[in-house]
């Protein structure tokens, strides 16, 4: 998918909104549990009741690979039933030495058919690159993430080309280098909003994936103001505050109505924003 | 398995050897193909030809993600035919926040019981912390891998506590204190022996994957020279160089040569080193 369609896809839905797709065996409502495949059974009447609220699914890989070859198995049968034209994210954080990336490439690209993958920054350019070489594929590539442990290693001051800059920074610079604004994205953790300012100006044009929106506490309103750009540029994740909106037989239902609120909030901001017509 | 159970594998087997079980579909004999699981037939085949000369064997997930669910299978298949005892590492480079980040231990630890997964160590604290709560569990964590793009990010200078450190060794400072010696490892490039020498210091005790010998260019001898310790303290990865030591009907047997090659120079070193009693 290209981010001329994405950008079509936010504007005829008036939603940036992803819905990550982390089923919780302990959560998934009990009247499911008769079904052969509970998991694919939650996440097929999920995706059903919230498809015209977003743009992308993004399911978690360890939510799947902690099940075993039956957990690949839901997932296979779950990006079956996605429709065509929504954004499909693996969120897997991955990256290796080069022959091995370009085997999580064919296994996230090729097998499962994604548009997308969340790649990890440590291992440099030669891990990134090879996600790189799949035409109109993605690396949502790690820069500012969401969770506490961000503070260990990601905000630290690191020397490079004579100035004084934080990794994620650092990690930002090199890597537009590698690919483009049609190929790459970035993690930005929606928890801080200061941050998040200062990588749009680091990136005017790029999409930006932003998780921590409602369980982790981010707020929507300020991601967006503080996000969106002339062609949207954002992606904005939220994934228990949806999925789990019931545990009873409502669960759906439910869940497309919280998909739904989010969805007219977005529209507002897009409004705001002078981008729909 | 705890460090004491190494190192008395280490004494026994007189080797410090890993195999990475990476099966190459591209690679595996033309003659296996006629097995309902070819890759599975390859692992069995190799795991039995090179059993007594390693302590430790190191499937890399992305040679069977690549293959969607099968895949999974075929590892769940090889991993009840590594015998017990010998030391398993899910060579998966994962890392994701807290509870995402216990899923993933609960796969490889739980689900494909293995002894230990490599972790990348971007997302900080809480992304690591998870998997040490498994008992008798590894953590091996990426210090200094031995790619290319190891040169982008982990050999930069980083302001840590007043000093000025390499992001490696600040990765290394700080993560020392989330576990010990007796749950933790970490990965290290062989192709730079003047660092591995420096590692050992930072890490008097610790144990080091060392990836890179064979294919990757690091020498054997500079890497035991600089590594062992006290209670061995090395594992050393090799994967190509033995899997792929013939791509005949003679694939086993001349892997289970190559392993013995290797083997027997490991024995010298634990000679040299006075480990072997």
């Amino acid at each position: 998918m290209t981010r001329e369609d994405l950008f079509t896809q936010i504007c005829s839905k008036k939603s940036y909104l992803c819905i990550g797709l982390d089923p919780d065996p302990a959560k998934i409502p009990q009247h499911l549990m008769v079904y052969e495949d509970p998991v694919f059974e939650f996440n097929r009447q999920i995706i059903e009741a919230t498809k015209e609220y977003c743009i992308a699914y993004k399911p978690n890989l360890a939510f799947y690979e902690s099940m075993g070859p039956k957990g690949l198995m839901s997932l296979e049968k779950t990006m079956a039933c996605i429709p065509r034209g929504v954004f499909t994210i693996a969120d897997a954080k991955r990256g290796d030495i080069g022959n091995t990336s370009t085997l999580y490439a064919k296994a996230y690209f090729e097998y499962f058919q994604f548009d997308a993958i969340t790649v990890a920054p440590y291992m440099g350019e030669d891990s990134v690159k090879p996600f790189l070489d799949f035409k109109n594929k993605w690396v949502i590539l790690l820069a500012l993430t969401s969770n506490k442990g961000a503070s260990d290693f990601q905000v630290l001051t690191v020397e490079h080309q004579g100035g004084n800059k934080k990794l994620y920074e650092t990690v930002i610079e090199k890597s537009i280098e590698w690919g483009n604004s049609g190929n790459m994205m970035y993690v930005t953790g929606a928890t801080r909003a200061d941050h998040l300012k200062h990588i749009r100006k680091m990136l005017p044009d790029h999409f930006l994936l932003v998780p921590g929106i409602g369980a982790q506490g981010g707020s929507l309103e300020e991601v967006s103001v503080n996000g969106l750009n002339a062609q949207g540029g954002l992606l904005v994740n939220s994934s228990r505050q949806i999925l789990y909106a019931s545990s009873g037989k409502d669960f759906a239902s439910k869940a497309g109505a919280e998909a739904r609120l989010v969805q007219q909030e977005m529209e507002k901001h897009l409004q705001n924003k002078g981008l729909l017509s």
